[in-house]
């Protein structure tokens, strides 16, 4: 009865794996692909992880926090390079608040090895999930180079096999099982900034680059080895899209216009445009994640989210603690653990992948937008006044552990200031004046008793 | 090149067949089940289908239209059996407008025999799809009786193959298939109210009987026979559930507390209810419907909704009707047959499943509500006021054929109209006042420009 079965060895089911381990179950993980130790990285399929408060405390549960922010590159926030070529920087908060920008790869990696070096944990490569009987929780594996096929009589089995989980895709086939997949009309592709020949960043260091051109975007991460690794996000199709750029003049007529500057450290830009994938976002909701005390989904499985708020690995991760503080909590009664884990996290899952939909339209759209930056120096502002009382959004939900669907609720009460804030003629020239600071004052005085309840909250969470 | 394959020989496939073959293409139909006409009709899964003017102008469009009038009930309004066993009528419209209530084994005999008896078209019964090679546009059947594995090169393929569509399913293997499927906590199950032996209707016929409980509710159709076919709605769980009725006296106690005058006229119901299974209902929505000029979704397959408001089978014959003319137009070039089809009919196809979703609520809770049986009051008495102005959202959909998308914007400026008029203090006691026809004419008039553009609509439209 302590053996659990993980399908998937990326960064949910490697971490998850640690965690059970650490418990004291039998973890045996079957992954489709071969061990991405053994081979070199494949390029422009590591896009980079954006690692905050959230996916860092589940790191740090499962006591590889530390190794992994050594292979991270703090940011402190967006550098905005505007299509006039000036060059706007928006801080992630008041107090160095930072993301850890982290390969994909990389981080895979150092779970997996910390997995092996730590625990008794055994991971079955080239193991593809065929098949799965839901009435004898049956699990069949395809191996991809023997061709050898293994039916495992499984006690319980996670499905930790990302956006198209082989098991979630058995689940749906149950009656009552609601489920929908959606995706962005655009997808994004992987581009790589060297190093300088000194091993350097060749862009400022310690911050996002983010060129937003409406339908098209470029976004750059830091690596610790000096080199940074780009998204560059376009539409399937139409002008200027993935579907429209044939040849080395149609990509090079498209960064001259919108992304000079970074095309000039860009030295392989056509290579890696024409070898790398084009990689879709989607959205997944379904429900439910768990099957009786037997089978459950956790991260993308359960619930894919477009990238665009960097809390795709995060959610997974904060899933992985929440998922043991229930084992933790219900110990050996699986049915309340998968109940609880599921009533946890589902909600909160949901509300992110709506959130991360919009955020995706926002970071697009209006980071380079006049009434979206007044709008950020305002929260700033308040969140200066009051600390504990008032943080925005983005803070929110990169640097508290706030469930995010109360983040949503707090956020509601608070645009409602800054709303009331923006009617105010004249403001970005009068914003530091001390007239704008008692309009602040008497709001958040006026709005007492909704921001009780949310500075409660914040209270308990804030750092 | 004029060969089509259509997956389903049920109500939509059938229907569809006929028309292609009308047109001049061969046809061959592959449907999984037997032939449902050598067989005696399994009880329990034939719940009835209601036409109305959308699924009966497709019908007469192929020509079969008063061949399935002939074995259909015309109701003309819903006879609410209230809680205090009170009976409340609600005619459907002010002018004698009706459904067809019709059993749906009988309805789909009448289409496969006169698709036999009139055209070339093959049927193949027996035939399960089991693959379906995109690229290739291979279809794989598997004979359930011989165990015979028929691999087809098709030129075209017609996924008209139901909710749960083995066409659907392959192509939502695709990257950037947008799919969600959405079951209702709710189910329904058939039960009969038998002909009295003199072949009569023991409820009043040419009406739906409705007893609305709130979580509960029963349903009647009449038949053609005499008898009455019923559908018993109940939660899956919780309490007076499909889970919780275990025995004959959970079921009778529930039959005697909600609709004791229905159990009277239901000999069988303990082993109807025992032996008939539980059918759930699902909402489906999906992009893209068709695939290159090679495949196209039809039906359920492509937008399965909630029965409430009786529309899934009188979408998809219209979706037969509309498919047809896109052929008549685009006559041999696929691609703008099948992006004409998807286009006319996916938005219209994803309302009208939201609103049968709100629509279930309705029945379920607000038919017997004092409020909405007001409401249903004015929109009557508006209608007679304005027969080409004013048109309630239930005739729009029922009894016209403006697409549903329309139908519902439409209703948006109406609405405003029976708000207005509900605002009136003791307005039930002065419905029938002339003040009340003058404040209509007001309100009527002062909208005039909005609803001019109805009225052109409807004026086209209405009957």
């Amino acid at each position: 009865m302590k053996d659990i079965t993980i399908v998937g060895a990326g960064l949910i089911g490697s971490l998850l794996a640690i965690y059970l381990a650490k418990r004291g179950y039998t973890v045996e993980v079957f992954e489709r692909n071969c061990d991405l130790r053994e081979v070199t990285p494949k390029r422009g399929r590591s896009i980079n992880i954006t690692l905050c408060d959230r996916g860092l405390k589940a790191l740090d549960g499962a006591g590889v926090g530390q190794i992994v922010r050594n292979i991270s590159v703090p940011v402190y926030g967006r550098l905005i390079h505007q299509e006039n070529q000036q060059l706007e920087y928006q801080p992630y908060g008041n107090n160095q608040e930072a993301l850890c920008s982290v390969s994909r790869n990389e981080l895979n990696r150092v779970l997996l090895d910390y997995a092996q070096n730590n625990f008794p944990i055994n991971f079955h490569f080239n193991e593809e999930c065929i098949g799965l009987d839901l009435s004898s929780t049956t699990i069949t594996f395809k191996n991809s180079i023997t061709g050898n096929i293994l039916h495992r009589q499984a006690n319980r089995i996670i499905g930790a096999d990302g956006a198209y989980s082989a098991v979630r895709q058995r689940l749906q086939q149950r009656s009552r099982f609601d489920y929908s997949q959606h995706y962005a009309a655009h997808a994004n592709k992987e581009l790589l900034i060297p190093a300088s020949a000194q091993g350097a960043w060749t862009l400022k260091k310690n911050v996002l680059h983010i060129w937003p051109r409406g339908q098209h975007m470029l976004i750059s991460f830091p690596n610790v080895d000096g080199s940074i690794t780009c998204t560059l996000h376009l539409p399937f199709e139409g002008e200027s899209s993935f579907d429209s750029i044939k040849n080395k003049q149609d990509l090079q007529h498209l960064f001259v216009t919108m992304f000079p500057d970074a095309m000039q450290e860009m030295p392989e830009l056509v290579q890696d445009y024409f070898t790398n994938p084009v990689i879709p976002m989607v959205t997944v909701c379904c429900s439910h994640w768990t099957f009786k005390d037997k089978i459950a989904l956790i991260g993308d499985a359960a619930h894919a989210m477009w990238p665009s708020y960097g809390q795709g690995a995060n959610s997974g991760f904060e899933d992985c603690a929440i998922f043991d503080q229930c084992v933790g909590e219900y110990r050996d009664n699986w049915i309340e653990t998968f109940r609880a884990y599921e009533q946890q996290r589902r909600p909160n899952a949901d509300a992110m992948g709506m959130l991360s939909e919009q955020h995706f339209v926002e970071i697009r759209d209006l980071v380079g937008n006049y009434e979206f930056q007044l709008r950020k120096k305002l929260e700033r502002k308040i969140n200066r006044l009051y600390p504990t009382r008032y943080i925005p959004l983005y803070s929110l939900i990169a640097f508290t552990q706030i469930p995010y669907v109360e983040a949503l609720e707090i956020e509601k009460q608070q645009k409602q200031i800054v709303d009331e804030l923006l009617k105010i003629k004249e403001l970005e020239q009068r914003i530091d004046n001390p007239e704008i600071e008692d309009i602040i004052h008497k709001l958040m005085h006026s709005r007492n008793v909704e921001l009780q309840k949310v500075s409660t909250n914040l209270l308990e969470f804030a750092r």
